[in-house]
């Protein structure tokens, strides 16, 4: 299974430092996997897996932000990991990609332990939200597996203190929480749309075993101004650091 | 038990619309209770429950507030108990003062339910905390109820779509979340000392059996300005606003 050469777009991250093939119709990225690769805290030369990788622009992301670092991807989708694997080597990075199911992950990688693990699992229940017509971009949106199994699967395969870096929707904080209260260290990033509203999405960051108290941070508001009032983007200087300039999230 | 008459101070809430005497060595009410009872949404004419209710302030800020509610106060130490009641009475209102354990409250309360139910727990644990040298103190800040138990106690108490209000240190959030997450409605509201900075305490609400998806709402910054730089408070103008003129918190 492969996507079809037409089928296909190649599209700029990190000012261009990123070049991305992914479907026209399909699953596309946005910004959210930008901020997962922001917001993971690895060093050079540690070991980061990806658990749902889609074309692989978180990880690469972070391959091209962190130098030297072992990269690991599972994706579900054959498509999409031939994809990833893809977009690795025309980047010039070293991906290892496995495709398969993350809560039956195969013996090689059940073997490992990572430094960092990273997510941005679907954002909507499969039983909660409308089918998606292409079957790919509704596999990524809307999973069947629980996101107490993507939570449980990253804490049985990071290192200890190791760290699960996830991107998500705010409101499914709690089940993020319940899953992993009690065997890990908790940060949550807020991302608001705009200053003074709801946090639409988190970042949350859980270090395993660790026993520092939990940490709300304080907003990271995505767009600047009171509402969209100008042609092309607006967001905030933060994120225009973030998003083309490589900027760490917190 | 009761307190020494010169043991006692009296001190002004909301602009001076309620006197509330309490120890001058003792536990003593800061802005927290009336933040829990400006998020507390009650309508006239229901009913609420304080457990902890200590001297009285949070639930007879509430009374000043929102008119012919019918209110009801367990606290645990009974020189406070009574406190809360001469609170009430010197300040015009009725409240029915029990004095128990919030986990074995007596069949009079266990008969009833409550729209509302406000508590602001005792901010350390136990073993965690060192003790303070006034015992009254001491149990107001570090009790030996887990926070779980007042979620629990307080989610049979509640009414059908009743909803609890609580305000907590930050850190603690994860332990109330894992306590109520499946069984009512979260709404968070981070409390912020300053703009940018980690949420220092949270207001949680809780609506018994509501369906409704989590909300994390942008921060309430209490002060203005980077830095404390004045004499006097520097209150935002939005907090200026709860503490003195009675308005609601979101």
């Amino acid at each position: 299974m492969a996507f079809v050469e037409a089928e296909l777009t190649q599209d700029k991250f990190l000012n261009g430092r990123l070049l991305i093939r992914q479907p026209r119709t399909g699953y596309r990225a946005g910004v959210d996997p930008v901020l997962l690769a922001a917001a993971t805290p690895a060093k050079p030369g540690q070991s980061v897996l990806e658990l749902g990788c889609g074309a692989g622009v978180a990880i690469l992301c972070l391959a091209v932000r962190v130098p030297r670092l072992e990269l690991t991807g599972v994706e579900l989708q054959s498509e999409y990991a031939a994809l990833a694997q893809r977009n690795a080597s025309e980047n010039g990075q070293e991906l290892n990609i496995v495709q398969g199911d993350l809560t039956q992950l195969p013996d090689t990688l059940r073997q490992q332990s990572y430094d960092h693990i990273i997510a941005n699992p679907p954002y909507y229940r499969r039983e909660a939200s409308t089918r998606a017509s292409d079957t790919g971009r509704d596999t990524a949106l809307s999973g069947e597996t629980p996101l107490s199994d993507w939570c449980d699967v990253a804490m049985r395969r990071l290192a200890p203190k190791g760290c699960l870096t996830m991107i998500q929707r705010a409101e499914r904080l709690p089940e993020m929480i319940a899953a992993l209260h009690g065997r890990s260290a908790l940060e949550v990033i807020p991302l608001s749309a705009r200053q003074g509203r709801d946090a639409k999405l988190v970042i949350l960051r859980a270090v395993k075993g660790g026993r520092t108290s939990f940490i709300l941070r304080a907003p990271v508001v995505m767009h600047a101004g009171a509402a969209h009032a100008q042609d092309g983007d607006d967001y905030t200087a933060q994120m225009r650091g973030i998003l083309r300039n490589g900027i760490n999230l917190c």
